[in-house]
């Protein structure tokens, strides 16, 4: 089994940003970094359509999809910022009723709450930090790699602890100026080398493994 | 004439680790940013040495140096951070005494200087700003691109007057965690497309365009 930490980031370092929002959940401009992936077919399947480009870059979201059996995520990416969770711990997010993950995800959160089956999704909300989390995840995989999906912080807390073995990183030509930073200060004794890249016309892809 | 800013970060966004000095220029763990060029002949023969690995990567660094005809670059990229300079301004930077350029290079700088004359490299310093240096390195160029070389500070002034045309970013598989950003709430209004992008197994090359 293999930890996987997979975000698009903007040139300038930011994967929101600024002010993200339930309407906005990318904040000012950070849709824009998500382009790459729109007109993919490998993008656009598992949320519910049925064209889109076929072509290395869709080889690539595919692979990264087909190697995962479950999906670690922050908070804030299952509820979308500082939306209503914060007032309504039982609101649903605002991923709709067809996540397009079509796998268990496990969500860090400091709320107990019951798994949310949302289409052939189900959330499950975990307490106990990163390392249940890894554990809940890892038994849900079946043998298969465990994707940790964003935020940015949920990345971070995996990259400091050392349970990370790979970064699957898209940066797009975008510069947001401000908002959520991909990294804070990750430890400078965390080695990497480059395990792959492939170069898009709306994103650079690199997969950078961690050395032990 | 293009005006092309290129430089190496880390993969969490610096130029150089923490606290630069005159012996350390890169700053602390600075030097593995490099890594990629050192090993390539067309990084050795402008540093003298007459062996190196060539490839794509060596390709890329030959074609940018053949397209510049004129280097600017920051104060403390030629005097090495905050060295000797501020005590003496007639300090000669620690490029020794066969810089690589071999190229008329122009320092932004606030202190009046006679032109230092290094091999053939002729470091002429400019005190009238960034409009100023880009008009003289212009015409120093001959027709040809003029390249700034650095620091992250002079390429970020450049790209918010408007003036950067290109910009040409090695990303290193190394995390500093802290330093020199490279940027620093740039204009999110910049519009970049991904003009080439290259791959290799010790950092990947994008080349961005800016879009008017």
């Amino acid at each position: 089994m293999s930890l996987f930490f997979e975000i698009t980031q903007s040139l300038d370092g930011f994967v929101a940003g600024p002010a993200p929002s339930l309407e906005d959940p990318l904040g000012k401009g950070g849709e824009a970094l998500h382009e790459w992936a729109f007109a993919l077919r490998a993008w656009r399947e598992p949320h519910g359509r049925d064209d889109g480009e076929e072509g290395p870059e869709g080889d690539l979201v595919d692979a990264s999809r087909a190697r995962a059996g479950a999906v670690i995520m922050g908070r804030k990416m299952f509820s979308g910022g500082s939306g209503p969770w914060d007032e309504d711990p039982n609101a649903s997010g605002w991923w709709g009723d067809e996540p397009p993950f079509a796998m268990p995800v496990f969500v860090l959160t400091h709320h107990e709450r019951e798994p949310l089956a949302l289409g052939e999704t189900t959330m499950t909300f975990v307490t106990g930090g990163i390392e249940e989390a890894l554990a809940r995840a890892t038994e849900a995989a079946g043998g298969k790699d465990v994707q940790v999906a964003g935020g940015a912080e949920a990345g971070q807390q995996y990259l400091a602890a050392g349970l990370l073995d790979e970064l699957l990183i898209h940066t797009a030509p975008v510069f947001l100026g401000a908002g959520t930073p991909l990294f804070l200060g990750p430890s400078p004794d965390t080695r990497l080398e480059i395990a792959e890249s492939l170069g898009g016309r709306l994103a650079t892809h690199v997969r950078y493994r961690v050395v032990r």
